[in-house]
């Protein structure tokens, strides 16, 4: 079953490429009113698409926005794991249109690549899994594992339906694996696969003076400023050695294990490249850490925004009733967002001064997520990955977090495999996206070679 | 001369209010175009007025803005004192109207007091010293110093002209000191000189990390944060018992003497209502220092603005490139401005993490004004404050600056003799202003007494 569903694959290569030119062709943009039609026929033509590789049901299900694809093949009964694909059919939208070589719609081959809106973000790695499960209905007429789609239309603008969409249909998308392919792999020889993501704690944080704002000649030296306080406050949160300082706030964090960090230290981190691309001269955070560590595997808090006072042009000697800041925290397994935000609101009220009002807010909340590289999912998909790149992935952690992979997890209770297939310079989001071709057919091969592996673990 | 001077001004009471309601009646908002009109009739009425009472000479003298008004009786001779006369004859917007009780521009007497806007702030207390001078040129033909006028045109909207006016006329306003009646007294039956006013340096604090705004997820915790830099420069700044820790800050600072502030502690400070006003539960400030010292004799420095990354709605996960601050510091003798924007623009460069690119500008700078209190002007109005209030004055600092004190002071080099006449409660550039009346007629009575102190001094 494996051998043929391969070698069918490898056969259909020119096809493969023809209905992915045809996907990326509709203009599925998610921002944009006016592109509301080929929403629709998107999501249409992919159900049709799934119905037509011999999925057993396909529909497009509304939701308070854009509605979902899903689909479902249960052949393999009940015995046998159900894998669950997540991707999205919308794209970004394309302008501006005058700096692209080629018609963003009219998706053009040049060199290895398939250029076009859409192509790497998401429907080319996408449509690599729709065809692995194709290879083996159209050899086979079944497939080792079950298989159900779940494909938003909202990715690009922060799917907001897709939450609810998931805590409606529980039953429906139930599963022992979910297979997203929406990361990156650092360049096409190096496959890898993403095993954690860091988690988010997001506060404001008001600080309240004077009940109005105050000539600074007639009140200053007698007022605690709240700008003040509310600098005591940020710059308590560390100390010198970028160390976050808030009682307790560490207390759930896993040490970063030997082989974990060797494990990281695998994967390749260009640190000049991060420091061009910041703009900075050289980086600065917790000591005893990589850079790599630094913004992946560890925990950070940042100040995300900050105002008060007077901040128009020239001098205002105002002396400001309040200040406030938008502070936030990446958080690493087991840190818990709602357990560190309480941790920092008592922080935060028992250092300020007892002149100014201080009131903390919390704004959002995501968990971190971390996937077993020792588990049976990250093992099939490693194997997978080496038969289809030919050569062993590398482990990576990302930094922010991918919110669909915690609500897999606290919603169906099951594990994300992250198998990245777009490259660092696939301009996501830019003009002349590409999706590597190559990377294309390997992914193909990867995700058949995972749906065998997980059906032998 | 003495005598006959204060018995007619006690004489002419009821036309010295008369005239000033002429003078109340014109509506002299300087900020408000539709009524330059009433500017240039303001000036032409009080320049024929100046005329009518006496004086050798009275014209209205153009700006780049409102004009001048200027006069003077040169009749003492070169070896008698001369008295620059400074007042304003423009006045607040009046608006919201509905919230008055009689009309701004018919100014009505209720009770003690000539309601009216202009009444207190600047048209009453300006026009008893025009009347005190009146008394001595009706009764004796002549006054024992020499007097001259500058009443401007554009006090409420800053002044934007006053500075190149004196600095271009120098020769012409050549005098000896300078009265100013533009402040106000703690209550009816405690008058009180102004000795001195505090100094500003205004400068502002760009902190620019990364090149562009990262996301948080992706590059927080290996990259110095501008807004933590920021806040890190602003904690610096002063310790935890509020003195200033910028190197040299204090060098220039002359220190209170015994006598100053036994001088300071009879002036009566309401520290209850100082924090009701402010509405804060307690005050803060430099530790050693009464409140009063710290709000007048003591350099302060506060953070009037800050702005920097995310301040929308909501949660973005912003890394900013940059984070400003505007901070500013209260000045008292003998620190310069200039000095001390160098001080601190050394000790921000020095401190700055060099992960960051720190940029200091200087945005306003005044100098800190003292007059002597043993000096002859000061003593003059006292001993004049006393015969005519029947009390002797209290001695005040005051917190901010007034710029045109500075100005005569610099360009003139003469000191100003800041002799209140307005009340707290006299609704300044609110509905219903007012102008206790006592004080216009003990202000006559005072500056007749002051002009015979000074010449005999």
């Amino acid at each position: 079953m494996l051998e043929q569903a391969l070698n069918y694959a490898l056969a259909h290569q020119d096809a493969q490429l023809e209905e992915l030119k045809a996907f990326v062709s509709i203009p599925s943009i998610s921002a944009q009113p006016q592109h509301r039609d080929d929403i629709t026929r998107t999501a249409k033509w992919l159900t049709a698409h799934l119905l037509s590789i011999g999925m057993q049901r396909a529909q497009v299900m509304p939701t308070s926005g854009h509605p979902v694809v899903y689909g479902e093949w249960l052949g393999a009964g009940k015995d046998k794991p159900t894998v669950l694909i997540y991707g999205h059919y919308d794209v970004q939208p394309a302008d501006p249109f005058e700096l692209w070589l080629s018609d963003p719609f009219k998706p053009e081959v040049r060199g290895q690549n398939l250029y076009g809106r859409g192509t790497s973000d998401d429907k080319g790695p996408l449509f690599a899994h729709v065809k692995a499960v194709e290879a083996y209905l159209k050899t086979s007429g079944k497939l080792p594992v079950n298989i159900k789609f779940i494909i938003e239309g909202e990715e690009e603008v922060g799917s907001p339906s897709l939450d609810p969409f998931i805590e409606a249909n529980s039953k429906l998308l139930a599963a022992n694996t979910v297979m997203i392919s929406d990361t990156s792999i650092p360049s096409p020889d190096l496959p890898a696969l993403t095993y954690a993501l860091r988690g988010l704690c997001y506060l404001e944080v008001e600080v309240v003076g004077p009940q109005r704002d105050l000539h600074s000649g007639s009140f200053g030296g007698a007022v605690y400023n709240p700008i003040q306080a509310l600098s005591e406050i940020i710059v308590g949160m560390k100390d010198a050695h970028g160390h976050i300082t808030i009682p307790g706030f560490y207390d759930s964090v896993h040490p970063l294990s030997d082989e974990e960090r060797r494990v990281l230290a695998e994967a390749p981190f260009d640190e000049i490249g991060f420091r061009a691309d910041a703009g900075i001269p050289s980086t600065w955070g917790e000591e005893g850490y990589t850079v790599l560590e630094q913004i992946t595997a560890r925990p950070t808090l940042d100040c995300n925004g900050i105002w008060g006072g007077y901040t128009g042009e020239g001098s205002k000697t105002v002396l400001p009733s309040k200040a406030t800041a938008k502070i936030s925290m990446r958080l690493v397994p087991d840190q818990d967002p709602e357990e560190i935000y309480k941790l920092i609101r008592a922080h935060v009220l028992r250092v300020a001064p007892p002149q100014v009002k201080v009131t903390v807010r919390s704004l959002h909340g995501g968990k971190p997520a971390i996937v077993n590289i020792n588990g049976r999912e990250l093992k099939a998909a490693a194997t997978a990955m080496e038969r289809a790149f030919g050569r062993k992935p590398v482990f990576v952690r990302e930094g922010g977090s991918i919110p669909v992979v915690t609500t897999f997890k606290h919603v169906l209770g099951i594990p994300s495999v992250l198998m990245g297939l777009g490259l660092p310079d696939d301009n996501l989001h830019s003009p002349n996206e590409k999706f590597y071709l190559p990377n294309f057919y390997r992914g193909i091969q990867a995700s058949i070679h995972f749906i065998d592996e997980l059906a032998q673990a």
